[in-house]
């Protein structure tokens, strides 16, 4: 399990000429650090004098953003699964016109796949974003950068899915399939940019 | 060794309600992933057909994104020590005036360290978006969205490791050395803010 390396053997996999982990895996381990540190501010913020009234709310946060970052770091198993599992579409055999006609639906479904785990990325990563929104809120001060920090990587991360949804979508056959996959990640897109740059200034301006 | 502890350990840590490792951590490991991906599109690129007459220049590049990454990986370390040296300032004992000397220069040598540290992680992360700049040009097109992520967590990283030299600067009494450090993190800001974007872009382009 991926998870298991070190952190020296992660960077060390995804520098080399490996095909995976690449950028999907990183975009994955990005949005769930970003998720962390959303539950290191929740959890520096729970229990601290000064913040007693908003404790309600950063149980609920932490919550939320713990089980967030648990789904995001499973993404990086899911993300190589989905690139292997359109690997084998590509090599299986298309001597006939049957093969030929098996191999394209496989490689369909691959590419599918394929687009679906950067998409689910990039949804999870705009929660991250959100998340930050609420923690920037009510937070712990002094650990406002950490927020800020944490929304930074939640972008980036949504920014890096997207880049990997547009990798396969134009192979894919059905449109009306594609066209809602791209529409629903624009939407992300639009709706996240300026919340995070929002954010992004909230700390600024609460660092002083 | 930090380095050491799996990815999922990684996670836990940055999550809990541990002071370290926190935003700077956080920086430092996406600024290394940000490199690592420039390392993987050289790796892809080198020894690739239609990519001879680039080998030179993407050997060269391969060379200083891994030294790069291998830096900014080590700046976990450096992160969390500066820290450390910060907070045993602020626990000296302070009951004479003499002790209250001492513990103030100390807790001002400490503030500078843990400016300083994040300033050079900026600094790195600068040197990581230029690298991906020489991969977009050149790299090969299979994998140019790595290009896209490894911008994307350089960029995020250098505007992290900005939000953490704002921390402890507002507190150094030497004005003149945390204004050159401040005039030097803009910079840094201002060139790769717009160069991060149009890597982004051409990433696009290429993408079709």
């Amino acid at each position: 399990m991926i998870e298991d390396w070190s952190t020296a053997r992660f960077l060390d996999e995804l520098a080399s000429g490996n095909a995976t982990p690449g950028g999907g895996s990183a975009a994955a381990v990005m949005g769930s650090m970003g998720a962390a540190l959303v539950s290191m501010v929740a959890n520096l913020t729970i229990g601290k004098k000064g913040y007693e009234a908003v404790e309600p709310q950063m149980k609920q946060l932490l919550a939320e953003s713990e089980a967030l970052r648990k789904r995001l770091a499973g993404m990086v198993a899911e993300d190589i699964a989905a690139f292997d599992s359109l690997m084998a579409g590509y090599k299986m055999p298309k001597a006939t016109d049957d093969e030929k006609a098996v191999r394209s639906a496989a490689i369909q479904r691959g590419l599918k796949a394929a687009t679906e785990a950067p998409l689910a990325c990039a949804r999870a990563c705009a929660e991250g974003v959100r998340l930050a929104a609420r923690a920037v809120e009510h937070g712990n001060l002094n650990v406002i950068s950490d927020v800020g920090v944490g929304v930074l990587a939640a972008w980036a991360a949504l920014r890096s899915a997207a880049l990997n949804v547009h990798i396969n979508a134009p192979q894919i056959k059905d449109r009306a399939w594609t066209d809602a996959a791209l529409a629903e990640l624009k939407a992300l897109l639009d709706e996240c940019g300026p919340l995070s740059e929002r954010i992004h200034e909230q700390v600024k301006a609460k660092l002083g």
